[in-house]
């Protein structure tokens, strides 16, 4: 197998506006929570959240683009929202190789996703296929 | 609450080729599986294979946008993904309220999306919390 256990991986991603308003454009959730500045600072964020699932793209990207390997395919994909996500955070991800199954071609990632103040923003696991 | 156990919803999503173009303009995941044909085939596939997390963009959707209530925040999101999704599958998604926690003010739903083919494509919860 080309990666084994500890192995480790890492990539700064920024969610920006094009990114947020393309998100926005191709799935149309515009709850108030992502588009009501008043409604967000109501509810006691700083301002608009950004969508959870957004990360998921960078995710989608991480395993597509950024692995020593390209003959992948996602298996499963668990994600915890730990504190929001703000247009133009920076985000550093970073997975590490936490289970290699040479039999059945899988690879298992744990990750976390923390922002500029090096709060941890979101963590979970993928789980890959090596097709 | 205003969701109880074993309350239903469902929804249907097309994986359209805009969506498809403007996930990949978001966040440029060309890897060869979703963007190369002959690769995909190669690799046992009938067609180029939509990015798992373009589900994910439908959840989102559906969180935001398709639940009685609006002042909801995802805490969490698992998806196990069972077969292919091709370009203009129509998916029939489908969530059930699985847990309800009145004092902490979170619903956790179990969720499945077929293709038009009954196909079980993927499954999943989703924890939300209400805000």
């Amino acid at each position: 197998m080309i990666m084994k256990k500890g192995d480790a991986f890492s990539r700064e991603f920024v969610v920006t506006e094009k990114i947020y308003s393309t998100f926005v454009e191709a799935f149309n959730d515009r709850n108030p929570l992502h588009s009501d500045e008043s409604f967000a600072k109501q509810k006691g964020f700083s301002s608009v959240v950004m969508h959870g699932n957004i990360l998921g793209g960078f995710i989608s990207y991480f395993i597509g683009e950024c692995l020593p390997l390209k003959n992948v395919v996602l298996h499963s994909q668990e994600i915890k929202y730990l504190r929001p996500v703000y247009l133009n955070d920076k985000l550093f991800f970073s997975a590490l190789v936490d289970e290699v199954h040479d039999s059945v071609h899988t690879v298992v990632f744990k990750f976390v996703f923390e922002n500029m103040e090096k709060v941890k923003v979101a963590k979970g696991k993928i789980q890959i296929g090596i097709i």
